[in-house]
């Protein structure tokens, strides 16, 4: 079957389940997008874009930024990136406080939202521009100028960030922050209120399907072995505590978030981009899920 | 390189780290086993085999063990399965009880002890005569009508085995347990006791890595998407809490025991098992990890 | 106001709690008993009783003999006895197993399940005739040679008691008990199974509100010092976990158990028990507990 | 004896312990006083004073604050209190989040620092000028217009407390503060650094010793009952995760804090307070303790 004829089937069979699920209620500006949205894109690692529905609206990529940000502290650090952060999963909700302090400040992994502020505060002592520096970084990786952050929504997470600010103060009392807290949060926010579109975060994972090479610019961003690394991270780590699930359904490694998308590759092939703003349980888009699971069943394209 | 020069040099590269590390010291005849054993193997899916050093002696397959019940429970229940049991990284040590009593006895995973003892328990419920089940099953996979279990083992095992009726008593406590802990316990033992080598263990895997289907028998054994499953669940959780390492550095759906055997597979190219008795902190063959470490950057060959 | 009117008032305040609550029902024999049961019992220092209502109708001990058998470990092995069993509030249920595995096999206090086991281990240990020793204590200590365990409440709980299973194996696999798990189990069932009425109750704690001595045979068993320290020990840790909460509102050393008893003492005056079978979600009688906090609030005795 | 020999006696058996145990380093201000320093007060309910050593030198009160918020918002809200904060000890260090995450925000007891955050927002809520009537109410307690806060003591638990800080927007997320996390830690620091002399500390507890009433000033502070209940707490929850060992060894309702006071009583009798700057694994003052120790076993004054 054609590969566009595909990506058309799933998005009407996962039309409905849009109506289950919560969108994220903490963040105002969240709050009001639609439920229906719903789009779906296949980037190609010759370039060839397959794009179905709601695929070139902007939205705010909330956590799947985070790869972003650790593909810019990995280039700085390499290895001696863990000697702050770990890469196990956590088991327990993204938010959570309890195992940072039974493992006395040091993150589990790099994806749950404390191990994205130490993250942070090693793009924020290793880049002159930090946020100049993410934003080359997605607008080459997309091959897109005009991706940009959104101040209103940055805004309205450091009004209710609580948690973050809980999480951040608390890595900070363990020494594992060399920054201040507000600085951390401050560009946290930043790189979390990214607006982009399904085709854009397809294209800007695609190095990862290309063993660290971006496709456009021919720029060797990783390392193979560091590629194959932290697509390893994404499949035990990149969804949350459900990680397990989503490999279990899905089968690819891939990052979501709580604007209700989910971004995932398989290498030497493609990546694919979804959004659809209800979320399940566990934080992860409810369709979008759905959506990723029939295309690796379907298409018997998985890393397994 | 030829495949079997680079086996060669793996060999003798991680040889020295056999100094390094604890044979399992908890079950007596495993303590006995001489650090300096190390075997690796690899089979194709055409059926090739290429075993250098102690690749076919046989030794105690403990864990590993647990794929193979898993495989037979699955068979039998699909997808019902997981209404007793999870399939998320545990995030804690192999024989915790803690996740066990807040999560009211529905064990994380099928591969830490109390996931295996609710599988076992559905081995035992679902099978006629569950130890032949199992003895056909391992030696039709593996080509080797001697594969055997070894009593004294099992015997040593259930004497010192006060953690595992721990867990199996508070399973039953929480009504996951249709047997007896006795009976439950008795499988386990026997299961975990089962000797194979290297190269019966890495043929025995082969169908994890050929959709489902054994490549020497042409039986179908599990579909494809259950398969896709199996492996997501080697990769996120078979080698107890250093998932997210092991995934890391190696890359490849594996499954670890404390009698130092690691065996991992590559869709549609191969399986390899490793032996080297001395483990590492978190109870994988340290040398083990390291061989098969070496051999998915040096071939370049990982799931990512 | 005279005593005996006192308790008779309150006994009629209380008497409509006994609707709310829950009968212990995982032990058949104690699901049987009718929640119209109740009692309370004051003997003062100088052998005074004032019974009301069921007060001298046996009952089954369950936890509060755990008082009897921590005395008679105290006895032989003094302050040494806290290598083995903390004297800390557990902070979480009575049958907890997690604190035991972060702790490493010593079990918070002795009146939680665990601590009551080691307890047990070591008057099996200690006394030649251990079953002998402890009928002898509690006819003594009640002045009543009748008192005695009821098999069919042992073996009720043995047949259950998969919880308790679990824990002795788990203090097991940390080598903190010396006999056999079996052994320890069925002395615990024995000494839960003892039945004493309120009368009976009231006299056998008496001692501890005399700094040690009995009042009926002078027979010193243990120093002030030492009286001082049990009692702490039944304030801080006496009823589970709602210790806070009942010294909150009652304010004496006191004992629970789920067959609906509970004994208190104050210092120099007096000792109380009270039965009511239906318990509330601490595991303490409901009514029970109503009935002590209207005795130490209207007469204005407590430690307090 | 005499009070005051047995003072002094006491006194120069502990001195030697003075030489144990860590002055508290992470306050600064708090890590430059002597360890020599040593005091000693008991306070009768006629108003007799006992000092003795440096009992009438002025020290950071730290923990020991919490008594008096808690007295004010109980004196404002009652038993509606509860309903924000629990009353069982915590079974964890005093300032652990962990609890706070699987409580759903409500802290423990208001003895350890989440709880006296939510006391504090409560005062900050119920009291107009709230600095205004916390000085008050000690410079009334202790019978000493001279009592203040220490700004540069409060200015340097500011800037290290990001513990306190992720404590309080922790509260916050959960929805457990109504004024700002600013204006709590503020208020928190500020009678944190309140310095007090034991005379004037036991003189300030005299209170608790008397049924509520003040014994100098005849005011009536709590009913009997709600004296009862802060006793209770004191008992179970006072003295940090130690609570338990402290009940066993010392026996009396008491509280401590980093600045190395212990502030105690024994109803209807006296109060009585301690200060010796090195602390115990737990916090607690090392030579304090014991000298409160050898207070209740000499004099054989305590609750039980």
């Amino acid at each position: 079957m054609e590969l566009r004829t595909l990506l058309h089937e799933i998005l009407e069979e996962v039309r409905p389940l849009q109506q289950q699920g919560q969108v994220a209620q903490y963040i105002p500006p969240l709050a009001l997008v639609p439920r229906s949205k719903l789009g779906l894109a296949v980037v190609t690692l010759d370039g060839e874009v397959h794009a179905v529905g709601d695929a070139e609206e902007p939205f705010s990529t909330q956590s799947i930024s985070k790869v972003f940000t650790l593909t810019l502290a990995f280039q700085q650090l390499g290895e001696e990136l863990w000697q702050r952060v770990g890469r196990e999963p956590s088991g327990t909700a993204f938010n959570s406080l309890v195992q940072l302090e039974s493992e006395r400040g040091i993150p589990r992994n790099p994806f749950i939202n404390a191990g994205a502020h130490v993250v942070d505060d090693i793009v924020l002592s290793r880049y002159a521009e930090p946020r100049t520096a993410l934003l080359d970084f997605v607008r080459c990786r997309a091959a897109n100028g005009a991706i940009a952050d959104v101040a209103a929504v940055a805004e309205a997470e450091r009004e209710t960030g609580f948690r973050n600010a809980a999480l951040a103060n608390f890595l900070k009392s363990f020494g594992n922050l060399e920054r201040t807290v507000d600085e951390v949060l401050a560009y946290y926010f930043f790189h979390c209120s990214l607006a982009m579109s399904c085709v854009d975060l397809a294209r800007s994972f695609a190095f990862l399907a290309h063993r660290g090479i971006c496709p456009w610019t021919r720029e060797r961003l990783l390392t193979p072995s560091q590629t194959k690394r932290i697509n390893a991270l994404l499949l035990t780590c990149g969804t949350y505590d459900a990680a397990g699930d989503f490999a279990y359904e899905v089968g690819i490694p891939a990052k979501s978030g709580v604007g209700g998308g989910i971004v995932g590759i398989i290498p030497d092939r493609l990546a694919i981009a979804v959004w659809s703003p209800a979320l399940n349980a566990k934080g992860n888009s409810l369709a979008g899920t759905a959506a990723l699971e029939r295309f690796t069943t379907r298409s018997g394209l998985s890393v397994f």
